[in-house]
């Protein structure tokens, strides 16, 4: 455990959102010590009920109470209920709070608080880590140890509110990159929205099947798995992200469907030599991914 | 240990081909005993030395000497060689030895030695199991390992050859399916070549992209490794697979092509309530996977 986050150091940290990001982020910062006290909120009741429950926070509190006690306020909400919650929150915070956003789109966001007087409280961040698993029930240790976390025009934060997030993330450690949030939604849509849309258009494929085809999934094995897990997402988190991040995710959709027509092209001219050379291609994936 | 397959009542196995499903098969057989002793041949005298160095077989052996001494001759090569190597085998079985395959496509396979008189002796299997990895050195325990084996037509092999290769399988020990080769080629079709197909032209959107957009990886958590990890599959493999179950595999990339077609008109009309409702229907995919 770092010292400056020992008990006496530790931040009294609100976390609004307590799903599978907000509440492995609670376990997270309460074990190393970053948070002294975690103070949590959340729309549903029944969520703040469990974050309870499985002891993810301290308190149980309204935003309102959050906005009043925290030194740093976590919003972990979808990225349509940020879009509300993220300005009500800088008309409302001090100079001496700051409030962090995990959202997985920014360009909307950014430009929903851009003039406003208190944008330099406002550190915009995205750790790159998650499952296709959600809700408090979800929450578990380690999620985000030794990740990607980017941070999204770190300029427009105040120096003091950047130092204290970029410790939050070091304290994990996460390794945190910087990005335009052009750059950052560019970024996402091609290696984290494209894989989400292919993986529910690829269950949906199958389970169309399987209505006529019982047995189809009798054969289903760990490559399946792998390629469909994305699709167990939850349309809570994904559609907003979608609606916000639209026309870089429409680029990448049309560049997928084409790549699949080349290969489609190349399946019905009976081009078997270049099927191989297309795989051999995607191979350099390899080099790429550890 | 089953007793059945103890020292003196393990079987000498010729394993041809031993690439990551052979070599695996290597392993698994001699821990369990079914084997009690492996030779094994390959057309690349660089593999057989690999898999002597790592002591998948206990003896380097030509196709020939394998088919003289072997009880059972399991095959283990691309499918397309099969084709070749399948008939060559059955001309030269004797009444008491049995041959099989753990090839990926069936129908092209089975109507190549459909009216052959040693038909019977050749048992047809397709353990649903593998990773991205090929290649001796790919070769790994516990594989095969509660997964699932599909037979094929086993009504036209021997009584006796049949109860031989599902023992092998119990041994392990696999769950048994039992299929026809055109049932077989179309739900393989589904539940795995078009995971290949979509997860090579994922990670060929996302190359193309990243000539541009050198730092495009770095935000690549495992949601993107998940969908893309069947890219790094080997081209020998998979090529072959798509030449032979073309028709089908054709099938199933037009459905998929059109259920991201959906995606994509969605998010052109802004309807998003449509998308939610999409990404509903494909969670249902988590009460088919575990």
């Amino acid at each position: 455990m770092d010292k400056a986050f020992g008990v006496q150091g530790g931040k009294l940290v609100a976390i609004v959102g307590l799903g599978h990001i907000g509440g492995s982020l609670a376990i997270t910062l309460k074990e190393n010590g970053f948070a002294r006290y975690i103070i949590g909120a959340d729309v549903s009741l029944e969520n703040l009920e469990k974050a309870m429950r499985r002891c993810l926070i301290d308190e149980a509190v309204s935003l309102s109470e959050a906005l009043e006690r925290a030194d740093l306020l976590i919003l972990a909400i979808p990225v349509d209920s940020m879009l509300e919650v993220l300005p009500e929150v800088l008309d409302r915070i001090s100079e001496e709070q700051v409030v962090m956003d995990v959202a997985s789109t920014k360009e909307r966001l950014h430009e929903a608080v851009l003039s406003h007087p208190r944008r330099g409280r406002f550190v915009s961040t995205h750790p790159m880590a998650g499952t296709e698993h959600s809700g408090p029930e979800a929450a578990i240790p380690n999620l985000f140890d030794g990740k990607c976390c980017v941070f999204c025009d770190v300029e427009d934060s105040d120096e003091d509110a950047k130092v204290l997030v970029e410790g939050l993330y070091r304290s994990i450690p996460m390794q945190i990159t910087y990005l335009g949030r052009a750059e950052h939604d560019l970024h996402t849509a091609y290696v984290s929205h494209i894989s989400h849309i292919s993986s529910f258009a690829l269950a949906l494929t199958v389970l169309e099947k399987e209505k006529d085809e019982k047995r189809i999934f009798e054969l289903a094995s760990g490559g399946f798995s792998s390629t469909v897990r994305l699709a167990k997402s939850s349309p809570d988190m994904w559609t907003p992200v979608f609606r916000q991040n639209r026309d870089k995710v429409l680029d990448v959709l049309d560049e997928h469907i084409n790549q699949l027509a080349r290969f489609r092209t190349l399946l019905i001219k009976r081009e078997f030599d270049e099927i191989y050379r297309l795989i051999e291609q995607a191979n350099a994936i390899k080099q790429i991914l550890q």
